[in-house]
């Protein structure tokens, strides 16, 4: 049970608080530009090295917990997180400017996932067991008894994202899926969130100690971004990275890991604009409701969302019209919602600002002001598809509620189009019955730009399951190879291991004789229970 | 059918032979210093973007090729190998100085491997494939139909190995399993062995031509080491890289590769030591054995393996000294057999002798000269952990039939060294019943340091099956999270991608509805043939 509802201040390492002696920082509320008490001292080299040599310690134990006792682990965190009631979600809202009924409904998907990862673990397939066994007859030479099965990489670092306060952050995906992997996770919390990092950061802590785990199961610290990132992603105790947040922060972090001695994995999740493609019998037929439907996903959440759908491509004619008409009167008709920093408010206005005034770039609709600070004001933009093919600017994620339409001459120039575009976490396409030609050619093309292609529907909204892919080629992520949301998520922190006429005594039991975890494996390359 | 059975010293671009207007290189015999006619032409830049424009262009029509069409092409290009006959082991011969009994054994291992991915293809499961079925009735929000399945990430470039000029080759397990997995493969062809190169090359041609395939499905490169290697790896065409090699060549490739506007994974099977642990009860029982046994796997192939046994750890004693006795012995009769090329051979005599002069090195026992060129003349060489633990140049791998036995003081000591062990392919236990304690201690240790453990044998032969692992962390490989050998190597080149919403019509066979392949998938994450 967590005992504390109100942050302290502190970073938790390893299950003492600390108390960074670096720069004391404050929350700001977004919606009153007010800070938050209390003060969070930040912390630097010392807290990394101390947390990364606990998670060091840690992960020998860690590791070899069964299935059973990390499932338990994880479900304790998420009754822990509940356990925090409304103080967490009033602290959150203070914090990030996020509506209380999202905050609720993020807090769910957060205990769900954690949920999720614990029915994954203590069901045990995920390691991924397979049993060549021996062939002694075999000639020329006998085979031996080979067996394979996945082990956790070691140590974590997650770095919490802004705009998933819950979800993505110090108890998120990351955390989840790194914990069920048997790897140790050290958080560097999100400075525009700190006292709720606190608080699930005490849910963890408190999950560790009462499940009996090595304190270093678990850390987190709070610090500059650059300089503690980096810090975090090059101590040698570190084993791989999860990150969600802008371009640059991840392509440093990128640059750090790969520059190690020893190189290690980065998954960092950075930018995408989210392409929507309008093909033409789907225009013709709903233009009006599209462009309402479009305009709700688009100023949802001030579009502070991965998946924000930030670019538009149809054919010019009559029925883009329509859809431009009804999509920019419910953009005019929007207020604007609260941002969740300052700063980040403060470069969405620049970033529109800057858009706004590029050759070849009209402006069809802005939001409300709404009065109160760091308003996002959502904007549609329009451009044509020269002009977005000959401007790299023009491709370029904006945060928030922003859109640029690209108005193509014909359908073949609409494939260009899509042909140019960099990796992407997704890629809608609106399409009927009479579309299916373009459709089928279109799909071709996206599944190699994105990691989801979905239809007839909105980007936002990222499902926690077992068939998700929240990933993508590069830019949108640093390794298409992989998810971090859903049950594949898991993955990203595993190696496999093969293990070769090892006594049976010393097996593991997720490849020891008579499947005694009653896990699916391969024997031979067939699957079974077996 | 291939046709051609004698070089001609062109490269194969998407079909077309063609002789490079760079460098004339020729082959040389090792084992008489020779040089081996035709000459071969370098390639340079103008080649690499040909082969890479023809491979993008080959790209969308190989993926989408069937699963069986795909099997036929793989299973065309091993009954092509077969087809070229003895030239092609005596072209193999000439060019490695590897006996033609090891060779011929080796052209089994490369087309056993193209035909079990064939078999892994045709099955199809390889797709991972995932349903989570719409659920129109959730409240609050309905869920979304979610598929998910893996594509090829794009082409892949290869890079030809010098110690097995058929298994990691032109047609080794790399482009086996690029292949299989729907990316075409332009290979770097390595200079040691550019004839039989070719003529493996000419079959993977032929096979692309008589399957109907586009001709930018395969390309074979001549050049430079590293200026056309890393002209191949930035081209941006090109979407990962494996390769097997020094640690110095795999280290500018991943740089090369993380340094990309666009960076893609690489993986590089680099350098491994693989230690050997002999345990105090397998001593007792078999010291002199153990010895015999240890120097024959040493000697095997003139150490020329990825897996070659260089580094032997136990605890010093008489049991230890029967054990060096009887190894020394072994290695004093051996008699020098050729290495692969000249270079090489030179390298490892400066290697030998740099490690001898090391302060805390002793010889123990050096074989016969043989008389003829670029002979591997045995080494066994001792040190104390002390030694070992202070000196960087003492954990160096040196290619080739040269080994460090460590004496450690105690058991303590013992796993002192084996904590200190930087990422292997694979370690080996020699352990009894009477050891388990021991071991099982070890056995944690080293599954966090090596791709493969075993126990009571030896490391060269690497079995392609299922179950296989021949990976390991850096610098053993650049990415742990993988396998070169065996059927899991495939994992390498695909990415997931999810399907939302997506009309039936348009879904991929691997996740459409009814199974039209027969393929395993998770249904609401259950695994099943449904």
């Amino acid at each position: 049970m967590a005992t504390v509802t109100e942050p302290t201040g502190h970073m938790l390492i390893a299950g003492t608080p600390v108390f960074g002696a670096g720069r004391h920082v404050r929350a700001v509320n977004p919606a009153t530009d007010a800070e938050l008490e209390p003060p969070f001292g930040h912390g630097g080299a010392p807290e990394v090295a101390q947390a990364c040599e606990a998670a060091d310690a840690a992960f020998d134990a860690f590791r070899h917990t069964t299935g059973a006792r990390r499932a338990d682990f994880l479900e304790t965190i998420a009754d822990n997180i509940e356990a925090l009631g409304d103080p967490l979600i009033a602290r959150a809202h203070a914090e990030s400017g996020l509506p209380v009924a999202r905050l609720t409904g993020e807090r769910g998907r957060t205990t769900g996932q954690l949920r999720l990862f614990a029915e994954l673990v203590r069901e045990g397939s995920w390691a991924g067991a397979r049993i060549d066994p021996a062939r002694p007859e075999r000639t020329p030479l006998p085979r031996s008894d080979i067996r394979q099965r996945a082990v956790g990489l070691g140590p974590v670092a997650v770095f919490g994202a802004s705009n998933f306060p819950l979800a993505f952050s110090v108890a998120g995906g990351d955390t989840a899926s790194a914990l069920a992997a048997g790897c140790p996770v050290v958080v560097k919390g999100h400075d525009a969130h700190p006292g709720t990092s606190e608080l699930v950061g005490r849910a963890v802590t408190d999950a560790v100690t009462s499940c009996g785990l090595p304190p270093g199961t678990f850390s987190l610290l709070f610090g500059l971004g650059p300089e503690l990132g980096i810090e975090l992603v090059t101590d040698p105790r570190i084993h791989a990275v999860a990150f969600t947040g802008s371009r640059q922060a991840g392509l440093a972090l990128m640059s750090a890991a790969a520059g190690r001695p020893r190189p290690i994995p980065v998954h960092a999740e950075m930018s995408s604009v989210n392409p929507v493609f309008l093909l033409p019998g789907a225009l013709t037929d709903r233009a009006p409701e599209l462009g309402a439907e479009f305009a709700a996903s688009l100023t949802l959440g001030s579009g502070q969302f991965c998946t924000n759908p930030g670019l538009v491509l149809a054919v010019e004619g009559p029925a883009l019209d329509r859809f431009l008409d009804a999509a920019a009167a419910a953009v005019q008709e929007s207020t604007a919602s609260t941002m969740l920093t300052p700063p980040i408010a403060r470069s969405y206005d620049s970033a529109v600002s800057a858009l706004a005034a590029q050759d070849g770039v009209s402006v069809l609709a802005r939001g409300h002001q709404s009065g109160q600070p760091n308003g996002c004001r959502a904007a549609l933009l329009a451009t044509d598809a020269e002009a977005f093919l000959g401007t790299e600017e023009l491709r370029q994620e904006v945060f928030g509620s922003c859109s640029l339409v690209v108005r193509c001459r014909d359908a073949v120039q609409l494939t260009e189009v899509a042909d140019a575009l960099e990796g992407q976490l997704t890629a809608t396409v609106h399409a009927t019955t009479s579309d299916q030609a373009e459709a089928r050619a279109l799909l071709r093309v996206l599944e190699l730009r994105a990691g989801r292609v979905l239809f007839n529907g909105w980007p936002t909204g990222v499902e926690v399951g077992h068939a998700m892919v929240h990933g993508g080629p590069f830019p949108a992520t640093s390794d298409a190879r992989t998810t971090s949301v859903g049950t594949s998520a898991l993955d990203r922190f595993l190696r496999p291991v093969a293990y070769q006429d090892v006594p049976a005594a010393l097996l593991p039991s997720a490849v020891a004789d008579g499947n005694p975890d009653g896990l699916w494996r391969r024997i031979d390359g067939e699957l079974g229970r077996h």
